[in-house]
C-alpha cells in the first residue's frame, strides 16, 4: 500500500501550541477583516519601508522533549559548588510545597500586577504577608511590596531620602562595607543626579552636615556588626536620614534598624527561600517610618473596604514618582518582584517566627564552630564578633587555600590578595565545614551542637515580630497547602482567563518553559561563582543574546537590567557615556512625545537628561514638524529622543525613519522602547530602521512570566558604537552598573531562551502575525460598538488597540471604571485603563489567544455595550444597573436582591462562563477609604473579624 | 553572651509539616478526652497483650533537603538508555503542561475516586473522554475507566468472558504471540478458577468448541499483525468469545478489535503520554460490546442528570462484582488508575485524531526505515509487515549484538538465544536507529522521511475515531491549560479540604514526595531495562522492603501487587503455594469474618478457596466461639483466615492474637489485611501478633496519592516460610505472578521511600498515634448528636470511627446520603458511606489534618445534626429543607427561591467557608436515570447544549 505522508507536525510548538487560533480559526478572522491571507493583513499594517528583508532563521526549531534534553545538558554545564562567598546572596532551601504550588503553578506566575484588587485578593494578602513580615523584621512602620534587588534598592533609597530630607546637601555617605554591588549601582545613580557619593568607614568618617542622608550595611559586607544608632542620631541631628541595608535573616536574632533610629531600610529576601539564580531575581524589601511612607517608591499593598463594607486588599498610594513628577522623578520603578516576595513571605509564614529564629541560630551556630576550628588552628577570625560571616587574613596563602577549597567543592569570596570570606547560610552542611577546615589545612570533626553565640553586646534582638496570627496559624503541609490554594483561587490569572492588557503583552508561559529554572542547575548557582563552574549559563547567555540581536538588528546586548525601566534608564545612560566618551558631554536634551510612558521621561532624567516634549499629531502620531523643530532648537545638544514602536497608541507609524534620521542628523541617539516588540519580531529589525538602542521586555515579548507583579526582565540590545559603554560589573564596582548582578535575572533566562528555541524564527514571525491579526480581528468585530482611537493608514492597527469610552461619561454615568468592573463578571481581566489616553481602554490580546477567547471577549464586550445602550435609553437607572454594581459577587445573590435588574442578568452576562464561572472574593473596592485609613500590615484578628461581619 | 540552644526544630519533617494538629493543638484535644497524655489514650486503645517493644528505628530522619539530595544520588544509579525493547512499554513523551497541571498538580494527584459524583466532575469528565478514546479506538461500545494494567486487563477479560460466554467450555485459548507477562497473569489467574490454559497458534492450534473464549495479541509480541476476524468468527460459532490485546497506538492507524468482530478488548495506554516508569503504574482499559456491558469490571462513568435537570457525569453500574457475588466472584478489581487515564486521556485530547495518527505514522515510519536499513545489509527482519516491532534472527551473534547495541546505550530484547526483539516508539531518535545499525555493523545515515507503508493488505484501519469535539478543541496550551484548570476546579480535593473516609486514609501527600516520580531517572525506565541500568531502582526496593518488613513484623516483601485487592489476592495465593508445598493441597477453607471488605471473600474465592463466614458479635468484634467453631470444623482443611485490624468497625479487638493462634492450631495461615495499618505503624506489628502475610496499602498508609482513583499499590509482607511462594516474575512467565511487571508500579514506590526515610521510626510512630488521637478527638465531639456504633473497652476508638444515621431516616426520613450531600455544602467530602454497615458514616480524619479542620468538620456535622433535629421537631418540611436539596449550588441561588429556608441557611451552612467556599458544579444527581440510560463515551455536542439549557 502506498504510504500517505502525514503533513500535520505534532510537535511544532509554535503553530500547535504557543500560537492560539488554529488554521482554520485564522481563515474565518480573515474573512471577517475582508482578507484573504495574514500576508496580505501585515502588507497593510506594517509600513513597508521598515520591514525586514530576509527572514529570521535560527535553524530548526525544537520540540518541547527537544528542548527538554538540549536544556539538560546546558544545566549539566552548571555545577551548584557550595557557596561560602556570601556578599549579599546565600544558599537557602525553598520549602517544596512552595515551590510545587507556587513557583511552577501557573495560577500564581501567570497573574497580572493587582491593580484590579477585585481579581487580585489572594496575591494582594500574600504581599501584605510580606509587608508584614518586612515591618516587623526591619522595626519601621511601613513597607511596600518589594523592589527589584538591594542594589537598585540602596539607589531608591538614596533618592527617596533625598526627596524627603530637611537636609539640602548634595552628598550621600555610604559605608565602606555596603557590598560593591550596593555601592556601584549607588554611583550610578548618583551620578547623573549630580549627587556626590562619599565611601567612607560610619565610625570615622561620616560628616553628618555634607550630606542630606548616609547608608550603612548590616551585617557588613565583610561580616561587621555596628549599631549605627550613633551615626543615625548625628545624621538626625543635621537633617539627614539613616538608611540601613539589612540582611533580614541577621535581624530575625540582631537588633533591628527601626531600634536604631534608622528612618529607611532595604534589603534582599533572598535566603528566604529564593535560590540564589546566579543573581536573580530576589525580591528586595523597603520599609520606612509612617512619616516618609507618601515619598516610598513602588508599589503598597493596603487595606480597604468593599462595597458591602467587607475587607478588601488593595495596591494603595498608586500614584507613583514618574507619574506625578514625570521629568523631574528621581524613581522610575514601575514593576516589582511580586512572585519572589509572596514566595519569601511564604518561607516566613512557613516557619513562622520560632522557626526563623531557629533557622537563624543554626546559621550563627554554624559561623561560629567554622570559626572556633580556625582559630584554634591559629587563624586570626575577623571581625572577632558576627551573625554568619567573617574573613581570614591568609597573606600570601589566598590562592592555595581557595584552590583547595574549590578542590572539595566550596566556593570562597576572595577579598583584596590576602583575605579570604567566608558566608555561612542555611544549606551548609557538616560536611562542608569540614572540608573547609581542610583547604585551611586543619582535620576536623564538626560536632554540631550548641556553643556561644558570638554577637556584639547590645545587638541582640529584644523585640517580638512576626505577631500577626497568619505567621502563627498552623504549619502543617496540609494546612499550608490549602492556603495556597484558597490564595490563588481568589485571583484570575491567564491559566483562566484571557488578560487583554495593552502595552503588557500577557501571552501563553508554556509548562516547558518553566520547567528548567527550578532544577538545581539553574537555581543553586551565586552571581559570582567561578566562571568555570557556570559554563552553561554563560554558554546560554552567549546563545541568546546572538539570538536577540539578531531578531533586533543591534550587535551587543546587556542582561543586567532587571525590569523594562531599569533597561530605559540602563539605555540612556549608555548613550550618557557615549556622548561623554566623545567629549560631548554637553548633550543632554531628550525628546520624549507625550504620548510615552511615563517611565520614559523619569528614566532621562534619572539619566541627567532634560526632557523635551513633542507634541502628537491630530492621529496620535508624533507631530513630525514639531520633532524637527524640536531637534534643531536642540542641535548640538540633542543627547537622544525615546520612542515607541510601534507607537503607545497601537499603531504603525510611517514616520519612524525620518524621525531617527532627524535625530541622527543632529548627533543624537535614539532610544526604541521595546514595549511593543511583540508587534516587530522577525518583521522589523529596531537596528535596521535607525534606533542605536532599545530594552527588550523578556516579560512581555520573551515568554517570561509576570508572576503577579514581577519579575521583570529588561535587557537591553545596542548597536555596535555603544557596546563598549554597556553597563559595568556591579560585583566589580565597574562604572555604568544599574543593578546588583552583572546578569540581572539570570536565573529566568531559561525561559526566553526556551521560548526562541521552541519557536524558531519562523515561528517567532508567525507569533508577531497571529499576534496583530488577533488585535485587528477584536478591532473589526467592535466596529460600531465602540470607536477605536488611532488606526493606521489602512485601517489597521497594530498588535493593541484603544476603544475610546469617554462618551459613555454623559451618555450614561459610565466610566472606564465601571467597564472594567463589568468584564469581571463576564470572567476577565480589564484591558489597560486610561492609558495612554485617560478614558480609554487599550487591548492586546497576543498571539496566544484562540478565537474561541476572543470572540468571548467580544461578546462580553458588546454585552457592556448593550447594557450602556439600557442607560442611555432611559430603560435603566444610572445609579442602578450591572455595570455600576459590578463586580457581582456571591455575596450579593445571598443577599436581599433590591436591583432593577434580575441576578441572572447581574452575574451571567453575555461571554461569562455558567459552570466555571469565576466569582470575585469581593465586591468592588472603595479606592477612597483605603488611601484615607492607610493600613499595610496585616490587619489585627479583631479587625478582621468585624470586616467579616 | 550565653547562647540558647533552639529546641524548635524547624526541619522535623514529621512534627512540622505531616502531622496535622500543633503539640498545642494535641494538649487541648487530650483535654477533651481528659487525658494528659498521648501515651495514656494509646494505651487506653491499644491493647498492651499486642504493642510492639522496640521502638521503629531507622536512624534519623531525613530533611526534605536532605531527601532531595539523597534521592537524587539513588535516581543516578538509574541509567535510562534508549529502550527498543518492546513487550508492552515503549518510550512515549509526556506533554510538560499536562505533567505540570495535572501529574504535579495535588488539585489531581490528591482527590479521591469519584463516588461523590457532585464534587467530582472534573476528574469524571476526564475519564468520559478516556472512555470514549477506548472506545473509538477499539471500535467496541462501551469501555471503562480502566484497569490496572493490560496483564490483569486480560486476566479479567478471561474471567469476564467465562461469566458471559454461552459456551460453557472449561478451557481459554491463549494466542502464543501474547505478551509472556499476560499469559504469566493469564495462568496464575486461571489455574485457582480451574480453568484450563491452551497456549497456540491462532490459525493453526485453535480448537473453538474446547474454549469459551480465545485472547490474541495485536500487535504479537514478536511483531506480527494478524487480522483475527476468522478465528473470532469460529469462537462465535461456538459460543465463545474473542478476546483482542491491542496496543492502541497501532490502532490508530491499524483494523479496530471491534471490526475484527472482537467482544472485548484490553491493552495498556501507557504509550499515550505515561512514562514507562519501571513498570508502572499506567492505565489498562477494557472495552466490550454492549450486550457484556453489565458484566465488565471496573468503574464505568456515564452521563446522568443532575436535581435541575442538567448533564452531571457519575459512576454508572458501581455493583461491583465481588460485592454482588462476594465469595462466588472471579473478579476483585475495587481501584483502577484513574490519574494514569487522565493523563492518557489528555494525550489523546492534546494531539486529537490528527496528532496521534502523525505520532503513530512516525512511529511506524521510524520502524520501516530501521528493518530497511537492516535488510539492506542482509538481515532478514520478521514479520515482514508490522507496526512498530519486528525481530531478526542473528544467529551465534545474539550476544555480541546485544552488547555493541548496550555499548551505544540502546536496550534490545533478548528472545531465545538467536533472536533480538526491536520495537520502536515516539522517542526514538535518527542517533539511535544509527547507533542500532551499527550495533549491526551496519554504516549508514538515518535520512529520515517517508516511505511505504508495511502494513497487511486489509489491516489499515478504515474507520474514523475520536470524533468528539473535545477532540477537536483548539490544541494550544493556553486552552489545554485552561481546560485542565477548569476540571480540576470542579473537584473537590484534599487540597482543599479534608477527605474523611474512613478505610481510605487520606493523608498528607507532601510535595516533596511528589517531585522524584517525574525525574527521568525513575520516569524513563523500562521494567525489562538490564540490572546495571537500574541500580537506584533496587538499591530503593531493597532498603524500602527492609524498613516494611521492620515496620510490620515480616520476612519478606513482594512489591508486585499493583492494588490492594491484588495485594490479598497476591497473599492468598502465597498460602495455597506454601499449603501445596507441603502436600496439602486440600486445605481449601477461607474464614472471613462476616465484617470484611467484600473484596476479601472475592480475593479467597479466586485464589480456589472455599469461604466460611465467621459471625461478628454484638459489638462488632468477631464472634470467638464462632470462629474456634468454625476453624475445628474445617480442621485440616483449614486453608487460612482472613482477617482485618484494627477491625473494619475502627476498633483494636483484644482477641486478634488467640484468632492467630486458633488458625495455626489447625495448620491455616493467617491473613491480616493491612487496610487500617495506619493505626499499626510503630505500635503493633503484624507479623509479631500472629499473621503470616498482609498486604500494605501504599497509597493509605504509606503516602501515595489517591489520584482520584488510582493507583494503588499492594505489596505484600510475609513470615519467612511463606518467603519461597512469593509472586515470580511475570516477564520471565514465572509462577504466582499477579501483575505485569516483576515490581509493580515500580515508580511511584520513590514516594513512600521518601515518607519513611522523612517520617523516621519516631515520626511514624507519633504519625499512628496521632491518627488515633484524632478520630477520638472526633468521636468525642460528636458525642451526644451521634451515637457511636462501636468503641473498644475503655470507649475508645482507633484510627476511625462510625456514626449510626439510622435512626434519622424514621425520625426525619433523613438518609445518609442526604447528610453525605450536605456535607458538601459545608466544603467537605462525606465520609465513608454504608460501610461496613448500611446507614452508617465512617469518619478516619488520619494524622495529616490540624485541629482547625477537624473542628470545621465537627461544627458542620453538629449544624447537620441540629437540621435534622429542626425537621424532627416540625420545624421545618420533611421533603423541603436543607438536607434534602443539598448540595446547593450557584443555580440554586440564581433561580426563584422557593424554600423555607434562607438561601444564606442554605448555602453558608455552618463549617462552610465563606469566601473560600466550594461550589459543587452541579446539584445532586440522579442515579437512577443514569442507570436507566446508560451513557458511557462523550455525549455529543446538541446533547450537552440541551442539557446546559
Amino acid at each position: 500500500m502506498p504510504y500517505t505522508p502525514s503533513t500535520y507536525l505534532p510537535y511544532d510548538f509554535a503553530n500547535r501550541r504557543h500560537i492560539g487560533p488554529s488554521p482554520e480559526e485564522m481563515v474565518e478572522m480573515l474573512e471577517v477583516l475582508g482578507l484573504s491571507t495574514l500576508e496580505e493583513l501585515i502588507d497593510q499594517t506594517v509600513p513597508a519601508s521598515i520591514r525586514q528583508a530576509e527572514q529570521l532563521d535560527f535553524g530548526a526549531p525544537k520540540s518541547e522533549r527537544e528542548l527538554l534534553w538540549f536544556m539538560r545538558q546546558i544545566a549539566k554545564k552548571n555545577t551548584p559548588f557550595t557557596t561560602l562567598i556570601g556578599q549579599g546572596f546565600h544558599g537557602t532551601v525553598t520549602p517544596p510545597a512552595i515551590q510545587r504550588n507556587i513557583l511552577e503553578n501557573p495560577a500564581w506566575y501567570t497573574a497580572y500586577t493587582p491593580y484590579q484588587p477585585e481579581i487580585s485578593q489572594g496575591r494582594l494578602e500574600a504581599l501584605l504577608n510580606f509587608q508584614t513580615m518586612v515591618s516587623d523584621l526591619t522595626g519601621l512602620e511601613v513597607a511596600n511590596a518589594s523592589l527589584l534587588d538591594e542594589a537598585t534598592a540602596c539607589a531608591e533609597a538614596m533618592t527617596m531620602a533625598q526627596r524627603v530630607a530637611k537636609s539640602r546637601a548634595g552628598a550621600i555617605f555610604v559605608d565602606h562595607h555596603c557590598h560593591p554591588q550596593n555601592i556601584a549601582v549607588i554611583r550610578t545613580r548618583a551620578q547623573p543626579l549630580g549627587i556626590e557619593v562619599i565611601v567612607g568607614d560610619p565610625f570615622a568618617d561620616l560628616d553628618a552636615g555634607r550630606v542630606f542622608a548616609g547608608i550603612f550595611q548590616y551585617p557588613g559586607t565583610y561580616g561587621h556588626l555596628h549599631d549605627f544608632s550613633d551615626p543615625i542620631a548625628a545624621l538626625h541631628d543635621a537633617g539627614a536620614l539613616g538608611i540601613v541595608v539589612a540582611d533580614p535573616m541577621a535581624l530575625v536574632v540582631l537588633k533591628e534598624p527601626g531600634a536604631m533610629g534608622a528612618d529607611i531600610a532595604v534589603g534582599s529576601t533572598q535566603r528566604f527561600g529564593v535560590p540564589m539564580g546566579f543573581g536573580g531575581p530576589h525580591a528586595a524589601y523597603m520599609a520606612c517610618r509612617d512619616l516618609y511612607k507618601r515619598a516610598m517608591p513602588g508599589r503598597i499593598v493596603g487595606v480597604s473596604v468593599d462595597s458591602r463594607g467587607n475587607k478588601a486588599y488593595r495596591l494603595s498610594l498608586q500614584t507613583r514618582e514618574q507619574h506625578i513628577r514625570r521629568e523631574k522623578a528621581t524613581s522610575n520603578v514601575c514593576t516589582a518582584q511580586a512572585l519572589l516576595a509572596v514566595l519569601a513571605s511564604f518561607y516566613a509564614v512557613f516557619h513562622g517566627p520560632k522557626g526563623l529564629r531557629a533557622i537563624a541560630q543554626r546559621i550563627h551556630r554554624k559561623a561560629v564552630r567554622t570559626a572556633r576550628g580556625l582559630e584554634e588552628a591559629g587563624f586570626k577570625v575577623e571581625p572577632a564578633e558576627f551573625f554568619d560571616t567573617f574573613t581570614v587574613d591568609v597573606g600570601a596563602m589566598q590562592g592555595v587555600i581557595y584552590n583547595a577549597a574549590l578542590a572539595e567543592r566550596i566556593n570562597l569570596r576572595k577579598i583584596g590578595t590576602t583575605r579570604l570570606g567566608i558566608s555561612l547560610d542555611e544549606t551548609t552542611r557538616p560536611a562542608s565545614i569540614e572540608g573547609l577546615w581542610r583547604a585551611f589545612g586543619i582535620t576536623r570533626t564538626d560536632e554540631g551542637g550548641d556553643g556561644q553565640y558570638r554577637f556584639p553586646e547590645g545587638l541582640v534582638r529584644q523585640s517580638d515580630f512576626l505577631t500577626h496570627p497568619v505567621f502563627h496559624m498552623n504549619r502543617a503541609e496540609t494546612e499550608m497547602m490549602r492556603y495556597m490554594r484558597r490564595l490563588a483561587d481568589r485571583d484570575l490569572a491567564l491559566d483562566r482567563a484571557m488578560i487583554p492588557l495593552g502595552s503588557c503583552t500577557m501571552k501563553l508561559n508554556a509548562a516547558v518553559e518553566m520547567m528548567p529554572i527550578t532544577w538545581p542547575e539553574f537555581a543553586n548557582i551565586h552571581p559570582l561563582a567561578p566562571a568555570d563552574q557556570v559554563e552553561g549559563y554563560r554558554e546560554m547567555l552567549a546563545d541568546l543574546a546572538d539570538k536577540l540581536c539578531q531578531i533586533t538588528g543591534y550587535d551587543a546586548m546587556s542582561m543586567q537590567p532587571n525590569s523594562g525601566a531599569q533597561g530605559e534608564y540602563a539605555g540612556l545612560l549608555t548613550i550618557r557615556a557615549y556622548h561623554e566618551a566623545r567629549g560631548q558631554r554637553h548633550r543632554d536634551i531628550c525628546l520624549i512625545p507625550t504620548s510615552a510612558h511615563g517611565t520614559n521621561p523619569a528614566s532621562a532624567h534619572m539619566a541627567g537628561m532634560k526632557v523635551v516634549a513633542v507634541k502628537s499629531a491630530e492621529n496620535g502620531d508624533i507631530d513630525l514638524a514639531d520633532f524637527r523643530a524640536k531637534a534643531e532648537k536642540a542641535g548640538e545638544n540633542l543627547a537622544a529622543c525615546m520612542i515607541t514602536y510601534p507607537s503607545t497608541h497601537g499603531v504603525f507609524e510611517e514616520t519612524v525613519r525620518e524621525v531617527c534620521e532627524i535625530t541622527h542628523q543632529h548627533g543624537g541617539q535614539v532610544y526604541l522602547d521595546g514595549a511593543n516588540l511583540n508587534a516587530l519580531v522577525g518583521l522589523v529589525k529596531p537596528g535596521e530602521i535607525g534606533a542605536d538602542v532599545s530594552h527588550l521586555n523578556l516579560h512581555k515579548t520573551f515568554a517570561i512570566p509576570h508572576g503577579g507583579g514581577g519579575p521583570g526582565m529588561g535587557p537591553i540590545g545596542v548597536k555596535a558604537h555603544l557596546a563598549p559603554f554597556l553597563p559595568g560589573d556591579p560585583s566589580q564596582g565597574e562604572s555604568g552598573a544599574v543593578s546588583g548582578s552583572m546578569h540581572g535575572s539570570g536565573s529566568i533566562l531559561p525561559i526566553s531562551y526556551a521560548y526562541v528555541l521552541l519557536m524558531g524564527g519562523a515561528g517567532l514571525t508567525q507569533a508577531t502575525k497571529v499576534a496583530i491579526l488577533n488585535a485587528n480581528y477584536i478591532a473589526k468585530r467592535l466596529e460600531g460598538a465602540y470607536e477605536i482611537l488611532f488606526t493606521g493608514k489602512n485601517g489597521r492597527i497594530a498588535h493593541e488597540c484603544i476603544l475610546d469610552t469617554r462618551d459613555f461619561v454623559d451618555s450614561a454615568g459610565v466610566t472606564v471604571d465601571d467597564i472594567a468592573k463589568r468584564l469581571i463578571d463576564c470572567g476577565f481581566h480589564a484591558p489597560t485603563m486610561s492609558w495612554p489616553v485617560a478614558g480609554t481602554l487599550m487591548i492586546e490580546p497576543t498571539e496566544s489567544e484562540t478565537k474561541a477567547e476572543l470572540d468571548r471577549f467580544i461578546t462580553a464586550m458588546l454585552g457592556i455595550r448593550d447594557e450602556i445602550r439600557a442607560i442611555e435609553e432611559g430603560r435603566i437607572e444610572k445609579a442602578n444597573n450591572p455595570l455600576k454594581k459590578a463586580p457581582h459577587t456571591v455575596e450579593d445573590l445571598v443577599a436581599e436582591w433590591d436591583r432593577p435588574y434580575s441576578r441572572e442578568q447581574g452575574c451571567f452576562p453575555p461571554g461569562a462562563f455558567r459552570v466555571d464561572k469565576y466569582w470575585p472574593p469581593v465586591g468592588r473596592v472603595d479606592n477612597a477609604y483605603g488611601d484615607r485609613h492607610l493600613v499595610c500590615t496585616c490587619p489585627p484578628i479583631e479587625e478582621l473579624a468585624e470586616a467579616a461581619q
